[in-house]
């Protein structure tokens, strides 16, 4: 049997999920450009928060990014295969057992606890030389992170510091995308005391939330991920992110319902007047937040760029629905597609309807969409 | 490079979901039970509800399943790799043009729409011989189906019903979930009645929530889907049905937490007291619902299969954090798991904590998770 083409698997899709590269790199691009004394790393965990890390971080690469960062060792032997070049970070860190898997494929660990420190020391020091690590520092998230004690501990042992040959000082804001919240500057001072105990080891804390918080939360590598996929990294303003992905789902069937005629699961949507009902193949198993379903606000669809298909009823597990009143029936027929995430519904007014954050509706993008790369080179 | 062994593979996971398919099973012969008269089938779509169709669906057939459903195509295709036997029904019908996939992978579509059964008819006549196909009708949720005046037109044109030789005519209840819900009785004497129109052909109307019913509800073939993997398949009663799933997150760090110390993004949770925190490696990317986040009702993970573990602060992408204050310091270290689904929080609590139906918490259990099938024939 011969591979399906591109084009008959498209056929087969019941929904499209495209990504623009370029518009990816100029969010890099513009992060870089804030950030202008650090090196501007990028976030491609959780497959490139759902787009795609194969394609997303070569991508970066070509752009100029050198640094990425996972967060579980299979994410980065994935990545490796794909990134033969670049410094893969494993947030994570090692699971005991399996510092060899990251020496064997090039990826730094980022020693998170004590247990943490003292297996890749051992293994370090079993391998008769240093094997570089990052080193996370609690700040006050109670996430992951050393916290002083143990951070002292590890500064007064050489043996253990010779070992591990700490490469960069990590930790993560709380609420960095609440600008004015005071945690923000707590954490960037208790990070900088900390950064005082291990002098020249390369210093990173901000993430796309951090870096818009200015200069002195910057230091020397950030770590940018969801403003990079179009997400806003800010509760404060509006999005200054340039919208990355569209979701176009296939249109199964136009219904001329009636009304009071209910659509969908419990009846919970029932049509004020008659119209016309489009039926997609895209549903929250796919990722369409089932919590978007009949929201305060109207979600709206765009349909050939121009005309708005408001989202009525539940979301299914495998369909939803659009109100196609609006759109001339001449000009819409079953096998053409709704954005669903588009010109009228970017991914902060779905996650806004569903009473979550984009971080959450690109990650849980899922296996059946297929994925089309735009305005980037050939893999 | 020698593939990786599944220990190994387990090593370098974060999470692991365990699949016991002889209680699944279980759950598919109580359904059987509960239809005594008719066929009972499966419904396998969105990977059999995120737990592997080509594992769930061998171990059905197994038992004695005879007929599957899934929404796509591509979802087709890939059951038929796992399971050569049996009958597989995909409910999405056929896009423009992949009518010869169809036929090519032995699979039967559910034609829901004018242009649908056209399609089909169309290939079938070119072919020279029928095609067999099910065909769905719409008795009130305006979803997928011929409307009466639709399948009226079917009726009347011979040659059509010649090409397509429907050997299954398919509904979907709105409120089935609602036992008292008076659309149910209107489905039911609506469905009846397009059934008259279609003499000697089978039917099948009710999926899980349907079977509950009672004896009208089943007619010729039940397609259950949520009964089988665990979850509640109506909203008045205590779930009936075997859990089916356990997901255990290994713990990467344990902090020793003063009080008023917060958790997590938000900095949400403050400590009441001093207390030791653990943070697991499962975050909302892997499925863990964000909307469980810090609920009304606390939601307890279940460690060494006895003590609680309260889940405290937001979920975060990558993790999430547990209060493992009650369980003894010498029975836990990193690197051991906490049952996120398991005693204490079935999937019905922890979607009614994040205000949706365990529907959507297993269709999104991510690809990070490593999936362990127990209690089963080898594959």
């Amino acid at each position: 049997m011969s591979l399906p083409t591109l084009s008959a698997a498209s056929a087969r899709a019941g929904a499209v999920l495209t990504i623009d590269l370029a518009a990816l790199v100029g969010n890099w691009l513009k992060m870089k450009s804030l950030a202008p004394a650090a090196e501007t790393g990028a976030v491609v965990k959780a497959d490139a928060y759902g787009l795609g890390a194969a394609r997303v971080a070569p991508a970066l690469a070509e752009a100029g990014c050198k640094t990425f960062f996972v967060a579980h060792l299979d994410e980065g032997i994935a990545l490796r295969g794909a990134l033969p070049q670049g410094r893969i970070f494993v947030l994570h860190g090692p699971n005991p057992g399996t510092e060899a898997d990251f020496v064997g494929h090039g990826l730094i660990p980022v020693l998170n606890a004590p247990h943490q420190v003292a297996g890749w020391a051992a293994f370090a020091k079993a391998s008769g030389k240093p094997h570089p690590a990052a080193v996370q520092v609690d700040t006050g998230m109670t996430r992951l992170g050393l916290n002083p004690t143990q951070f002292e501990a590890l500064r007064a042992d050489a043996d253990t510091l010779k070992a591990i040959a700490p490469c960069l000082l990590v930790s993560h804001f709380a609420c960095a995308d609440t600008p004015a919240h005071p945690m923000s500057r707590q954490q960037i001072a208790r990070f900088a005391e900390y950064a005082q105990g291990l002098p020249g080891v390369a210093r990173s804390l901000s993430a796309s939330s951090g870096i818009l918080l200015g200069l002195d939360a910057q230091f020397d590598l950030t770590r940018p991920g969801i403003a990079l996929y179009g997400g806003n990294p800010t509760n404060a303003a509006e999005n200054p992110m340039a919208p990355v992905v569209t979701l176009s789902a296939k249109i199964l069937q136009i219904h001329h319902a009636a009304a009071p005629q209910t659509v969908g699961y419990g009846a919970t949507h029932a049509l004020p007047a008659p119209t016309r009902v489009a039926t997609v193949s895209l549903g929250y198993a796919d990722g369409l937040l089932r919590g978007i379903s009949n929201p305060e606000k109207p979600v709206f669809g765009t349909v050939l760029g121009t005309y708005k298909a408001r989202m009525i009823g539940r979301i299914s597990m495998d369909l939803a629905a659009f109100d196609i009143g609006e759109v001339p029936e001449n000009l819409i027929a079953p096998g053409d597609s709704i954005d669903v995430i588009g010109k009228y519904a970017g991914i902060d007014a779905l996650t806004e309807a569903a009473g979550t954050i984009s971080y959450e509706l690109l990650t849980r993008l899922g296996p059946r969409l297929f994925r089309v790369y735009t305005n980037g080179s050939a893999p």
